[in-house]
């Protein structure tokens, strides 16, 4: 099938692939300032930070908010990046658009299907997260309720699946990545921190990810992952982010 | 653990079982009204009626939206029922709340916590959908995103798990109840119309889901089920519904 | 579908539901006689007891094989009881015939066709136990292959599936009750120990299976569970069992 | 963890990546013939086929038997090749070592304890295929039932695990290959051709096997994919496996 390629300024994702990296969460300004100046210094203009995280308890770290925009904006005055945060509101994709450059949806609002459609109706990239336990017909029926609206710029991202087994905290699905290309012209891209929940596995996830197709990886990376207030046992530190990047060069 | 009990109007849920019927949606008018009569007629004072209904395909029905509403707001004046209405989106609360007695969480939006916290600002009662592959911790998280705001009128609702079996449309787990009932004070009902995803099942099921202790169940019932705009296939004709009550009141 | 009912003995599975109890494992011959004194004075006639044993690890304890098949022969000359115990080799059917009256196939072997071959060119009743990951199909087929060999004893045992909850050992799924019922002749009978895997909810599963149409339930039962050698957490103690009992009668 | 290397003939696995090939299941002479001829001007020693099938319906085809193991013999008289082939049967063991270079254990039977006992007693290599839902610890606790027995040659075989999804067959499970990497000594290899259950999709899992670290591939190849026996649609054809080998090869 002819395959789409979205735009994020002067990126372009579905030919080449590309390499998001950042922080789970936004933890504070000097954190993620200094956290992009070192990706930036990597060749790294796609950032990943979250501003609203949805947690499965509420008495955890739910994210800095408006200030984490804040944040952002200033990051983006000082360097030449491109910014993707996770929207679950209908009623904050205004806010979160103005700031960000691509908008997320998270696996657990992936058929919440107001948002879709709310962010159907901007123009600007959208990464759609597969649900935890979503067919890959569900999926590119969610990214229809988007793409109905008008919004052309779905890219998927694989971020593993429900399973019963427990030593990861997902099972990451590449056959997904493959699928998905046979079936839609959508780019997908894959997200081996969440996908395995084990820094120790994420290199070796985004190599096969890569290998099999994918149009890009999406990582966490921390400069101290065992501080971290969200995903630090799946975020790669600098050292393991610049060896990511190694490894992916010599595919 | 102690238990709650649920006020919607006249009724109680906690302690003897209840039982909620009604079509998936509300697809007309008259439709709507002569449903009512019949089960009221049948004793059922608790009226399910879809108005936004939540599809996996955009291109499938999707509610009759504000008209349900309205359609709603008068069978209530005829009839001395209380009617349980899904909300998807934050920004419909309002208008669900205004006319319904209680409000319905779907499964696909257990973890949409700003609905859920929207919800949690309200004074009604609500009935919180077992996510599809959400563990039970996870589900009790969910609700605890409600009861936080200060809603503390939360019945959870089993409606089945998606696993590999496909003879069935979802894996109804019973045990839920029993385990809800140990680790937490909510009342839960039961589903088994989308459970099992065949008519067939449904009263077998219902009375096994009374027999481990559930506080009610919830089951779709349509004139013509072959004729239904959504979820036909398991929704109990009348005459179903009438032996449904009757080897539940044999129990 | 007609059904068939299974003769074990003076007694009959497939028409009046039917209890199935004792130990997880024969651990010596004066627990084992005391057990069935136990049982015997409760009524009931048919009692499990494993000789070889499944275990995950090879460092668990394994059964104590040929000398638990001495121990249930001795138990026989002494009660009117009939005994069913699984079998893992077909080297093993022949000894395990000789001394009991119903054979069990385990969830790990349902899919061990040469097992269940051998097990089809006997005369005596077996218990076919889910595999963790079956499709009720896969099930209904792996029977065919004890069936066509000329075994027409088949009883089906649905002991819980493997999914991503995990409170309970397993997800019980009864929806599998009726579904068998549609689908064959076979009786089915309902393991809720294995099915939870904790002692607390096994009455209540119990009891909705019974509901839902199950020709029977078998239960793990041991006078000190916390002392068993395997499946302690989900055995009744001789208190539970008769509670188990009382509350069966009164459904 | 220090790795195993382990030998087949010429041919260590645990340190170069290996593909071994071959048809699902031996349908004849001169075919097989025809189909290691192929295989070995393609380079390739380590031939699959299949005697003994383990197949869902007594009404599948079940294999050659014992015919197969004399076409076995056979090629390997023509051709320096070494075999793999299934047991399903620990009475069987002794007939295919006599024949095969290396044994398997397929899915189905993972945790036939029995048969990994009678295979541990046996000195050659053995394939162990992870269950359909077994755990990445209970598929290494299940090659300890046979390398307790003295067998050291134990390789692991990742095939995919049973999810929800229907689109493919299975869920192949890449994270598998690093977890039992930094679990255990064993060699692992990926079964792309079940794993996916559909030919589209071998050659790009197979890359991402190897691009995270599998000891090897096993794929099923077939002159005539659309007339095979068993597991057509998974089959390559002669020119998909010589694409394979480019492909891999410029890894």
């Amino acid at each position: 099938m002819n395959k789409n390629v979205v735009k994020v300024g002067a990126i372009s994702i579905g030919k080449e692939p590309v390499v998001i990296a950042g922080p789970c969460s936004i933890e504070g300004e000097k954190t993620f300032i200094d956290e992009v100046e070192f990706l930036y210094s990597k060749g790294i203009r796609l950032v990943r930070g979250g501003a609203y995280k949805p947690r499965t308890s509420p008495y955890s770290f739910q994210g800095l908010g408006n200030e984490a925009l804040q944040i952002i904006k200033k990051a983006k005055s000082l360097y030449d990046i491109y910014v993707v945060s996770e929207v679950m509101d209908p009623r904050e994709v205004e806010v979160v658009y103005e700031v960000c450059d691509m908008l997320q949806v998270g696996s657990r609002n992936m058929a919440n299907y107001s948002l879709l459609k709310e962010i159907g109706r901007q123009d600007k990239p959208v990464i759609l997260k597969r649900g935890m336990s979503a067919t890959i017909e569900e999926w590119l029926l969610a990214a229809e309720y988007i793409v109905n609206e008008g919004n052309r710029g779905v890219i998927l991202c694989e971020r593993g699946i429900r399973t019963f087994e427990t030593y990861t905290r997902n099972t990451l699905d590449l056959s997904a990545v493959v699928a998905v290309h046979e079936l839609s012209p959508y780019p997908i891209i894959v997200d081996p921190s969440h996908g395995t929940g084990r820094r120790s596995m994420v290199i070796s996830m985004a190599k096969a990810a890569i290998a099999c197709g994918a149009d890009g990886v999406m990582v966490e990376v921390h400069p101290e992952p065992e501080r971290a207030l969200s995903d630090g046992e799946q975020s790669l530190d600098y050292s393991g982010f610049e060896k990511l990047l190694n490894e992916l060069h010599s595919l």
